[in-house]
């Protein structure tokens, strides 16, 4: 079997095989910044609710907005689908696992209510809060606008993969060039995965890339399509790419790891592997406040022939306060992300973010057969 | 233990244990072509059905052709032991589990009836699509000139493991470029594995190549025998065998991997490492329309001394129609493989199965603790 | 994806990956050396019960002291809180499960009575033992004095992550320059990782090392922060440090495993990776005379906002003697941990722990598949 | 982190983590051959049961023989503590779960009887086999004689780590040299790992090898003192000292794999490795002619300070005949040893032993989730 020219292949890394080396000096966890900052708009913390339906409702991106974060409402779901989202959103979390699929499919079939793009848009801005929606290309040039015009200060272009260039006969791909000079807001796009496609992505102008491209084994696009980078490696190759990338120009164009982040320790080795900020979804959906009431669901769900996500139950464990701040009794990292970014920080040497993304990175399996360790106060 | 002259080991891997990048274009998978050609026979889609009884029955090899890919029938199972196999494929579906072994060992002590040959391959061709058949090289001579003059337009002879040579003082072995002269149809040989026994089996002459031995750790001949190479590693061997031998003969040797694929990913997976087309059986098996009626069993089985197989509940899950194109409700990849493939070719931007084999594969494994990630919907 | 300057990743070992392989050279167990040494006070055995209140109560330093080893006392835990410790102890093992977290939260509401760490100390001295004494940083120059001039003869200055520079604006960071003028008995320091670190720590004077940060995967450090290196690299990493430390200066400061270790076979792998000695918690919290009466707890439990312990059952499974030196009918590791060592330095053919250090120790992952090999009777 | 002299690790591997790859090649099994050669004594089989007194009785070392392979007896145990042992095995086989531990202890609590050795060697000869015994280094010059006098053709000097040189005050450790002038049959020392003490062992002029320490993760010399190599890099490692032995001197001392083997694949796997043979307990101990009846224990099991090992069920499932060659109607690999041998050797074009050594061999990590393979019938 020794053969020339046989394909390489490259080991990619996921949260659950790496952890994060203490740094030679430490810091009282008080005194450092989460700070996060995106084309001259700063965040008090480095996390991005999801837009997702379970996730996100208008109500929600305030709260997210109020805390420090940011929420990001999706143009393409039940609120711009109903003018009561409440009541279809009660349909899918009330119906009977059996018919959950069906709910959802139901649900997703009423069209997309352009008017009502703008009146959410303003039920965001009316608490006082940043408003962010999120789109697919396809609808970007019909409803990003319509959004802007209403008050939206951020434009998330979204879809499982997305590249600087797509090729369709049917639909003239989304050109973000052409997109940057229609809308005047900041326009985040994502998701990718690469050094070669992120550096793209920024060539183009846009304000700031998500990343994540079926990170995880249980992923049903690496289920059924075989197609998935898990995220540690996804993190570090759009971090080198943007590091690159401000090198050659000083424009620095945040990353923003979206997928596969369940615990405050993987939000902490998101960043620590270069992510400005994460998005995330399924550990905001367990909030009270959450309009999916203990549910989440994927908003690829009602494609008819080749479905890629279902109504999962995350239960409704804590407030969004207590998610993102605390004060906790649990330890399994699903509470106090911020406390614990803090935490990370202080046992790394990290004054902010940026600083973070310095600290060592090792491989070490989770094996989940050594003993409890337990810890002592803190300094 | 510092030693010298120590045999040294290749890491191989498995489907689970690797994964696909994202290419840095993306196609709309309407635009994408998944036609596979095997010596200047054409076939929309690249999936062959295995020749086990329990998947490949004539009427099942019209819906294959039909649906735009090739059944491969077994000459030395039922279909050529029994005038009527509907009979003994039913004694065995509804054998109780402990019958099962012997309810197979009984149904293969019947003799090969040659007439049968000819009568099988043209109930095939009667449905208007091609016939294939697979024989084991100890019957090729004897059957393999019945099929093809009954109308066979395909050979396959297959064994566990196939080299061109094989040693036995009780029968000559088969010698590949003197069946190529006694048969004018092509001839696809396998399985095999390894860069040096792939080009030697092209050298010979033969049009086509099955890939797989052992995938699995819980396939039993690496069970029994310590034999076996997973199939990511065994693909990418062949393949790099097969494009050695087109640059130095300008002669396309279509190389199939056979075994170890369950899902939609794994069939990507395959043909991203190099595979032109799959062979597959289980995922199959599951169709209502299919001999085994929910059930699966392997054609060593009823090996007296050494049994390597047996029979297996697979379940009946849906029409050949939704395993091949949906539409499916089904999350884990078993349906709509065609969809799936589509779906990944536009994601790696790969028009054909050609460039598909350009893209990247990464070693990514599959710790199923990740959280679900939820899709967007596609571009 | 072929991208530069992307950041690297260093493969990290826990004690469940390695063993250690034979030696060249066996020795009866009776002839080797457990002897431990430290700034000039010498132990029978190189093994320390953590300070935490489950394990170490006056009581049993003094017993750990009399089997040849060392037992800590933590002076920030019920010890100095209360006057009779153990009403509140039993507080906390006769807890139910769901009253378990408010049981520690309260109990570990009241104050710290300074008069109290004197008395506990002359308690331990009062058996004919040495007396050590864990602390925090931040109560250290208050605290340690206080137990210096009661008799204390070894203080241990331990937080999860320890440096040899902390910053903090709220209270000067520790420097053990100063506290090395303040007390004149050995001051041994940690827990720390890393080779920097530990050779920084060494040069500020102290007299041991702790080792371990966040050891496996489910520590709670390392999975609500994402901080841990597993304990072999850390081990490993010290050790270099402290080997090129006394390569310099000539001064040996040994170092000491603490965290992860439950079995006489990881307590080997500690040693045989370079440690002088390990500390124990869990392990010895299974002993019939241990305070926390069948349960342990970590002594980061109360942090009300970000908790990383919680009250575990362990058992009482043995005495103090058998978990130490047997005899045993386990054979789990658990129990005879010194008989243990002696057979490892046996078959390593190492007389003492220095030699131990040379050992070769190999990956050979915890795939717990093969079957039961039974041992012969030894030489 | 980035440290110098830091102590590396070595990778090494179990029978789980490899695979054989098939040959260039292959061959009919029926045309392989087994022979096993050892200072010119031959056997059809290279399989020899361990001198466990669950596995051989004077009558199973006597079917053993006639098999075609080698039964040792264990001089140490019931066979010479007992004149009748038939009752004491029935006392543990019967014993409870609970009383197991205890019997065993009381079994071996009785003296060995020298008169015995003599009589059970006899008992083994007047069957019409080779008579092989085992004894431990301690015991060997005063048993071994006694057993040669008696018409042993060959002793198994063994203990869990041997080496050619073992350090004692009490007692002066056993010199193979003088030895070999003691007794005129070939000795089998064991066991050992690692290159260099294999090379060492065959200076000293003993006769053959036996190699595996620790092997398994599930080992309780790994769990209870960490020391421990996996089968296949310690098969591999005294391979290469073999191999290195021959080009030296022109001498072939066979090296046996003892240890960890369940399967004939594992079977198939340590001779590809390098081994002649193998020594395997528990698969024969599930043979209805065992006198475990059903059960296996170790040797080592009475030690009452550090046990390490106990009773283990291992059922009575077949008859060696159907363990060694079949028939069998098991997938599992556990029964017709032999005939996997064959079909292995057939498969990877190996016509003896010898040959087998250089097939390739692979590392591929048993992840049980690839879909069954069916096998097709052989060529």
């Amino acid at each position: 079997m020794s053969a020339p020219r046989i394909k390489e292949l490259r080991r990619a890394y996921g949260f659950d095989e790496v952890a994060i080396a203490p740094g030679d000096v430490t810091i009282n966890p008080d005194q450092t910044n989460t700070t996060f900052s995106l084309d001259g708009q700063n965040f008090d913390i480095p996390i991005i609710a999801s837009g997702m339906d379970a996730v996100v409702s208008p109500y929600f991106a305030g709260l997210m907005g109020k805390a420090g974060g940011l929420g990001v409402m999706n143009l393409e779901g039940v609120q711009s689908r109903y003018e009561d989202p409440s009541e279809v959103l009660d349909s899918i979390s009330k119906a009977s696992p059996e018919e959950a699929t069906s709910a959802l499919q139901k649900a997703y079939s009423a069209p997309i209510k352009e008017n009502l793009v703008g009146e959410r848009v303003k039920e965001i801005k009316a608490q006082g809060v940043r408003c962010a929606v999120s789109v697919t290309p396809a609808l970007t040039k019909k409803l990003a606008p319509l959004a802007v015009e209403a008050g939206a200060d951020l434009i998330f272009v979204q879809s499982t993969v997305t590249t600087s260039r797509h090729i369709s006969k049917s639909t003239r791909g989304l050109v973000f060039s052409e997109l940057l000079e229609l809308i005047n807001v900041p326009i985040i796009v994502g998701n990718c995965v690469g050094y070669d496609v992120a550096l793209e992505l920024m060539e183009s102008g846009i304000h700031g890339v998500l990343v994540g491209v079926g990170p995880g084994a249980a992923c049903t696009t690496r289920e059924v399509t075989g197609v998935g980078v898990p995220q540690v490696t996804a993190t570090l190759d759009c971090a080198a790419a943007r590091d690159e990338y401000t090198r050659r120009t000083g424009r620095y164009v945040p990353i923003i790891t979206d997928g596969g982040i369940r615990t405050g320790g993987d939000l902490c080795k998101a960043i620590a592997c270069g992510a400005d900020a994460v998005m995330i979804g399924s550990p905001l959906a367990r909030a009270a406040e959450a309009p999916g009431k203990g549910y989440n669901w994927g908003m690829a769900t009602p494609h008819p022939a080749l479905p890629r996500g279902t109504r999962v139950h995350v239960g409704a464990t804590g407030s969004l306060q207590q998610i993102l701040f605390g004060p906790t009794s649990r330890t399994d990292g699903t509470q106090n992300l911020v406390g614990a970014l803090a935490a990370c920080m202080g046992m790394i040497g990290a004054f902010n973010i940026r600083e973070m993304h310095r600290a060592e990175v090792i491989v070490a399996p989770s094996i989940k057969t050594e003993g409890k360790h337990f810890q002592r106060g803190g300094q």
